[in-house]
C-alpha cells in the first residue's frame, strides 16, 4: 500500500485528466488504468462550479481521490490561493504544488515551491509538491513536512523518460516520505524503471492521453507500473559487463 | 498472437530454465511467468534420457512448448548435431541455434550461426538463431529461413538491457518473421523496452532466476512484457524537447 | 575570450589544486593545462598565512587567477564568512560559492547557495556559484547577481560526466551569464561534449589530479576544451535515425 | 605511431573527402586536420583518369596517404574489383573494404566483408574492413589477415556518435591490429570518446564535411583525437555512484 499523509492506495499510478480527445476515451482510460488519484488543473476545472459543464463528467467522482495542482501558479502566495480554492470545494485536502519557473521549460521554481509547501502545510494540507530532482531541495521539502515529493523525471510533456536516475535513486534513499515520479513519463518502460529505481508511484498525463490510443496506454502503464514495483521488491541481477552463462556446462557430458 | 513457424503462443514470454536456487522455485517461477515456451541447453539437460535425474523434475513438461539450444556448440557442424540429440527425443522440433564465438563475452558466431541456420531448416527444423544486433545479418538468417530471429539485447547474463535500440529497430523494422530479443535484459523496464520498439517477443533467464526473488521477477517480467506489448500498440507520444503543458490554460479564468 | 565579471580568460578551463600525488606533478599538470584560473578550498589552504607550507609551493601564484571556493560552509553565512577571509589575503576577489547540503552526494544547497550569491553580490566579490542543473535556479542565481553559473555535469568526484545534457541546454540557452561546467567530468570526452553544449568553460579537478598520469591528462584536457569549444563554434551536424552516404553515387559510372 | 600493415602514421585521425561544399574548403579542411590518410570512394573519383576533373584538385596528393573504399560494392566480387581498379593508378595498395548490405541503414553485410578481406590479403593488400561493432566479426576478419578493423560507431553519416562502447571495447580489448571506429562520429566528444575507449584511429568525414564551419571543425577533430588519445594513455578516473570530495577537510582547522 501506498500511504501519502492520511490516504492509501493500493495502486501506485497517478493520472492526469487533462488533453483526452473526447471525454469517454477519458473515462475508459481512468478506467483501465485502475488509478485512485486524479489530477488536473484547479484552474482550469470547473468542478467546484456546479452550474459550468464538469471537466470530469463521465467520471464517478466518488470513486477517486483528487490530487488537484496549482499549475498557473507564478509564486507561493497563487499557489496558496489555488488550493484553497480547491479545498473550498469540499472534495480535496491534497494538493500538488506547481509553481513553474520557466515558462518554455514548464520547470519548478525551487524558492517558491519550498515556500508554498511550508505555508500549506502549515494550512493544513496533505501538500505533494512538484520539484526538480535537486537532491538537496527535496530533502528540503521533506523537512518542511511535505507528504510525499515529486521530482521530474524530465519536462512536461517531453516523453523524454528518466534523464538522470542517479538523482531520482538519490532523492528515494534519503526519503522517509513517498517519491512520486512526475512529469516526463513517455512509455511504460520509463514508469517501470522509475518504479525499479524505488519510487513510490508514477504520476502521469500526456504520456496516456497524448497516445494514439489512450486507452490501451493506460492498460499499459497499469501493468508497467505493477512490473516495476514487483522488479523493485523481486531485487534484479546486477550489470556486469562480461556474460555470464545462463547454461553452465562444468562438468556435463552429453553422449556423444 | 505470437506466430512462430506452425507454433502460436499467447505469451510473449520465452523464459529459460537454468541458475534457479532450486526447483520448486523453478517451478514457481515458471507458473508465475505465464509462459509457454521453456528454454534450456540441450547438452546439459538429460531430459531425453530417462535413467538420469530430470532437470525439469518439477515441471509438467506436456504444458510447455520446448526450444532447447546448441550452447556448447562451437560450429555449426556441432550446432546441427546438438539438435538432433533434441530432436531424437521426440519432444521439439524447434531449437535456438546458439553458437558463441567469444567465451569472454559469449557473443554469437555470426559465420557458424548463419551457416547451422540453413542447415537446420534444410532438416525441417523450427530455427530460431541467437545473434548480435547485426542488421544484415538478421536479414540473412531470415533469408536463409530462420522462422524468427533472436538478437541479443547486450551479453548474456550482463543485466545490461539494451544497448543499441536503433539497431534493434532496423532489424523489427525490416524482419518479416518474429524478433525475439534475447539475452542482456536486466529488469522489467528493459524487457518492456524491447516489446516497445516493436519486438515480438524476449527470451530470458538469468534476469528471473538471478533475481533476490526469482518468483516475483517472474510475475514482474510477465507484466512487463505486456505493458510492452500494449504500449507499442497504442502509439507512445513522440519525445521532444521541450515542455507542453498537460494542463492547458488557454482560455480559462476562475474566480479571483 | 571568456569574460567573468572584470576578468578576461584566453583559456576556458578552470583547474583544481587538490589531491595530486605531489607539488611536483601538481605543477607539472597545472603547467600543461595551460589553465589561468586555479581553485581550492579556503579552509584547507593556507596560502593566507606565511607562516605554514603553501599548498602551492611550486607554483607562481603570480601567474594566475585564483578562485577560492567556499566548501567546508554549511550555510550562507558560513560561505560570506569563507569568502571575506580569502579576500582578506588580497589576492582575490573571485569566490566559487559552494555550500554542500548533503555529505553523501556533495550536491550543493540551493537555498543557501542563492543566498550566500546575493550577499557576496552585494559585497563587491564577483561571483561564481556551484550549483545542481536546476534550470530555474541557475535563472534566479544569474537574476540575483552571479557573475557565472557553475551547474555540476554530476556528483563531484563522481566521474560520471554529464548525466543530464538537457538541462545544461537549457541553463546555457536562458543565460547571459557565463556558464562553467563544474563538478562530475571524468574524461576529455566530458570536457568536450559540455563545451559543445555551449558551456562557456569546465571546471575540473578530480579528474585530472585522479588520473594515472595527471600530467598527461590535463594536457588532454586542454586539448578537449579546445576541440568543445571549436566543435560548438563550427556547429555540428544533426543527428539523424537514418544512415547518409559520405559517398555518393548518383549518376556515377566507372569502367567496368 | 599508428601502424597499419607498413604503414605508419603520427596522426590518428582518417579523413574523408567527399561532400564538402567546395574544393578550397576541403582543401583547408584537409590541412587543418592535420591528417596523413585521405579516403574516398573508388567510384566517385577519377584520380585514376587523367582526362577527367580531379575531386582532390587542391590537394598535393604527394603528401597524403591514399584509403580508397569500394563504396558501391554489394558483394566480395565486387569489392575485389574495385580495390583493384584502384591499385592499378599505382597509388595506393592500401583499401577500405566497403560493402553495404543494407541501403536504408548503409550497415555492412559481414559475410561479403569476410570474403573480401580474405581474397584482398591474398592479393597482396592492405586491407582495412568496414564492419558492425559485432564481437566476433571482428575477430574473424583479423584471423583473416586484415591489417586494421573499422568498427562503425554508428550508422554513416547519421552523427549518433558511439551507440554502444561495450562492444567496441570487447573489440579493442582482443584485437592485435589498429582498430579504427569509422562511421557515425557526429562531434569532438564522440572521436575523444572513441580513442578513450583505446581505438587506434578514428576515420570521419560527413562530421567535418557537414559542419556549418568544416575547417574549423577539422581544427576541433584534430584536437579531440589528441585528447581522447592522450586521456586514454593518461588512464581516465574510475566512474563512481558517490561524490568524492576534491577538497578534503580532514584536519584541517583555519582560523576563526
Amino acid at each position: 500500500m501506498l500511504k501519502v499523509g492520511n490516504y492509501q492506495f493500493k495502486s501506485r499510478l497517478f493520472l492526469g485528466t487533462g488533453k483526452y480527445p473526447d471525454f469517454d476515451i477519458q473515462k475508459q482510460a481512468v478506467d483501465k488504468s485502475e488509478t485512485e488519484v486524479l489530477t488536473f488543473s484547479v484552474r482550469r476545472m470547473n468542478i467546484y462550479d456546479p452550474s459550468l459543464p464538469n471537466f470530469l463528467e463521465k467520471i464517478d467522482v466518488n470513486q477517486y481521490t483528487f490530487l488537484p495542482n496549482t499549475a498557473g501558479a507564478k509564486d507561493a502566495k497563487e499557489a496558496v490561493r489555488i488550493a484553497k480554492l480547491a479545498a473550498a470545494s469540499g472534495r480535496c485536502d491534497m494538493v500538488k504544488v506547481e509553481i513553474i519557473g520557466c515558462d518554455k521549460t514548464l520547470l519548478p521554481d525551487p524558492i517558491e515551491t519550498l515556500k508554498a509547501t511550508k505555508e500549506l502545510v502549515a494550512e493544513g494540507f496533505t501538500v505533494l509538491p512538484y520539484t526538480s530532482d535537486d537532491v538537496v531541495l527535496a530533502k528540503k521539502l521533506q523537512e518542511a513536512g511535505a507528504h510525499a515529493v515529486m521530482p521530474g523525471a524530465s519536462p512536461i510533456g517531453s516523453g523524454q523518460g528518466i534523464i538522470n536516475p542517479l538523482n531520482l535513486s538519490f532523492i528515494i534513499e534519503q526519503s522517509s516520505v513517498p517519491v512520486i515520479v512526475d512529469a516526463g513519463i513517455g512509455s511504460p518502460a520509463d514508469a517501470a524503471y522509475a518504479m525499479e529505481l524505488g519510487a513510490d508511484g508514477v504520476l502521469l498525463n500526456t504520456a496516456v492521453s497524448g497516445a494514439n490510443d489512450p486507452v490501451k496506454m493506460a492498460e499499459a502503464m497499469k501493468y508497467a507500473v505493477e512490473a516495476g514495483r514487483l522488479g523493485y521488491e523481486a531485487g534484479r541481477i546486477p550489470k556486469k559487463d562480461y556474460a555470464v552463462a545462463s547454461s553452465p556446462e562444468e562438468g556435463i557430458s552429453i553422449g556423444n
